[in-house]
């Protein structure tokens, strides 16, 4: 057998401990929202067809992991979770319209990693398929927010645009105006007089899209917004916002966190005609994908996880082989009240043996059972950061540990 | 763009809905509970090198998905948890002893798909690694059936056997005496005499492995199952039980649910050789894993889940134009309560439509808002099975949905 090597493939990454945790519970917390909002489930394949994914993402093509299965097929690992959706519509004719699902599932990409830029990385997706009202774009910004909130976010805007603005302008003005925030304004005249547009051409169109008002639509939406009772600080129009406009056919979304500007934690907008293409009827449809990465790295910066650098909450230390029948039930009870217990696996160690495999896995608390405390029917709790411990009953236990 | 068609590829499934929604239910259970026993998360990559997977599963190989990315590098899809486990304690060696983690990700097999058998399955396991500790053997098995319990199943028995029972048997006979349950004994015998065992020799084997009586170390095991207070009806010694061998090293554990004859429903034991191969230490370890699609299907067949058609248990409707702003109002109200609610996405459809959509959706309560119920401050609240409606105030919502 050929030793391991402990590398994983380049732009791809373990996650251990508390940084899984941390993963998982923005997961859960995302969920929830999506389902508090009346989103269901969705879950796909990992592997597609090849022939699905073909045709789909125009430049972005070549970076599909596709590869021929055993079998002789074409197939390609998942590249986002629209594609998959629009396939799903198509598979199920008579799922009820507006169809509103969730996703939340890996997508592999083989980009040039760099920083923030891996090859596996998780989408968040919330979409719903079936309907052009506007009041689907404002349940979208609404579910959003909310997601944001319960995450425990404080400071963060949704910029807001309408591709309507946009209207007439050839895709190499677009994406040179969608650089504006980046680049700033003088850069973004550079890149339309390479263009060739004269110095007044390129003026005018600049000060046409950043002067333009917020489109009948936009209007409209921030009206539904105002009656979903969402704070006007949240959202802003953003004349200027462009985001990835083959595939979008009206208003488009992008979300920010002030503080984080490694990009974007999120975005989305209303595309019309993509699902129609590949089913019998038009559906237009309007969605969001947040970006679990970043939102983990924006949340990190923040400093919105819990402190807790263990899962587990105790260690119930073993006295002696005698007493491990007393141990056990004690870590039972406390699993029982759902506290993370952790037993010491080795009766025959040494306690000060048993302390520091707590200390090395930064559980904050162990429990110390010995003839005396049994006696006494009381336990001690050692606080293993301070050093203090005291004698307390079974049951006072949980009510320190969760206040930890 | 090319049309898409529905199909997935064989043996790769999409969960919709409630499937999905009971999946993720599972897995959360799961979760909870290796984490009350001291398990922490851990995710690895879904590509690995192939050359960290080659060597590792013998003949089943040639199942693994292999391929060469754009790179030039040979890479190959999650085919266990078990080698990527044993890839990161090479990569971590200064990750406390012992590491106990859990792992709930699908891996992928490029099987003859069959009845029951998938190509991309979901495995969930707890490992613990860096102990020959026979509590460690008891605490994989206490947190299994405490695994079962909290997701429902009553009738559950962890068959235990141990390696030693085989000592000097060679694998072809192992294998042959494996099939006991599923074959009976006239098979068997037949199977040894093919081996040109002469029906004396193979008589006496067969007798000599179920006739043998528990080894120490299961002896050993059992006492301490006493001592976590477990059943004994939990677990059985199966001296005929044989499962993976040349990967396990002492204990053999297998799980079975009465009334699910596909097969078992997870499996795991001791397996002291293998970590230590991949490191520079030798590293004993104990585990389990659960095959998260065979528990689906026991708790679906013993119907487990909760009767819920919908993950959507309101559907607020929208009297009027004029009236959204309530409409919208009480949706948040309901939702910032913990419950699920949908809005009717259309403010200018009829209350009939309205009602047909959440009846397709199987939404089982639909909320009705208009003058007069907001003259009275009530809500009319109509459950859609029975079609019997009444006005409540808003917070008498709850408890009734929740009743549901």
């Amino acid at each position: 057998m050929s030793k391991i090597e402990g590398r994983t493939p380049k732009g791809f990454r373990d996650f251990l401990g508390t940084e899984a945790a941390n993963r998982q519970a923005i997961t859960n917390k995302l969920s929830q929202t999506f389902e508090r909002f009346g989103f269901e489930p969705l879950i796909t394949p990992a592997l597609e067809y090849a022939e699905v994914l073909k045709g789909k993402y125009g430049e972005e093509e070549k970076l599909i992991y596709e590869f021929e299965d055993r079998g002789g097929r074409q197939v390609a690992l998942r590249y986002d979770q629209t594609v998959p959706l629009a396939r799903v519509i198509a598979a199920y004719p008579n799922l009820p319209k507006p169809y509103k699902r969730y996703q939340i599932q890996p997508v592999w990409r083989a980009e040039n990693p760099q920083k923030g830029r891996f090859r596996e990385f998780v989408q968040a997706d919330i979409d719903t398929i079936g309907t052009a009202s506007a009041l689907a774009d404002a349940e979208t910004i609404a579910c959003t927010v909310s997601a944001m909130e319960e995450l425990g976010f404080k400071n963060f805007t949704l910029k807001v645009n309408d591709r309507e603005i946009f209207a007439g302008l050839p895709n190499s003005v677009i994406s040179a105006i969608d650089k504006l925030p980046k680049i700033g304004r003088d850069a973004v005249m550079l890149l339309l007089k390479n263009q060739n547009y004269s110095d007044f051409q390129a003026e005018d169109i600049l000060k046409k899209v950043t002067d333009s008002p917020p489109t009948a639509r936009i209007n409209q939406l921030f009206d539904l917004l105002a009656k979903f009772k969402i704070s006007s600080g949240r959202y802003a129009f953003d004349p200027s916002l462009a985001r990835g406009l083959d595939y979008y056919t009206g208003l488009i979304f992008e979300l920010e966190v002030e503080g984080y500007t490694a990009g974007s934690v999120g975005g989305g907008g209303r595309y019309d005609k993509l699902i129609g293409q590949f089913s019998e009827t038009p559906l237009p449809a309007v969605g969001f994908s947040f970006g679990l990465d970043r939102i983990m790295e924006a949340a990190q910066e923040l400093k919105l996880f819990p402190a807790r650098s263990s899962q587990s909450q105790v260690l119930v230390t073993i006295f002696s082989q005698d007493l491990l029948p007393q141990s056990l039930e004690t870590a039972s009870a406390l699993r029982n009240e759902g506290i993370n217990t952790e037993i010491y696996l080795d009766p025959e160690s040494k306690l000060d043996k048993q302390l520091k495999y707590a200390d090395s896995k930064n559980i904050p608390y162990a429990l110390l059972l010995g003839p005396q405390e049994l006696e006494k029917k009381v336990v001690t709790l050692k606080d293993l950061k301070s050093g203090e411990q005291k004698q307390i009953r079974l049951a006072q236990v949980r009510s320190i540990v969760e206040n930890k």
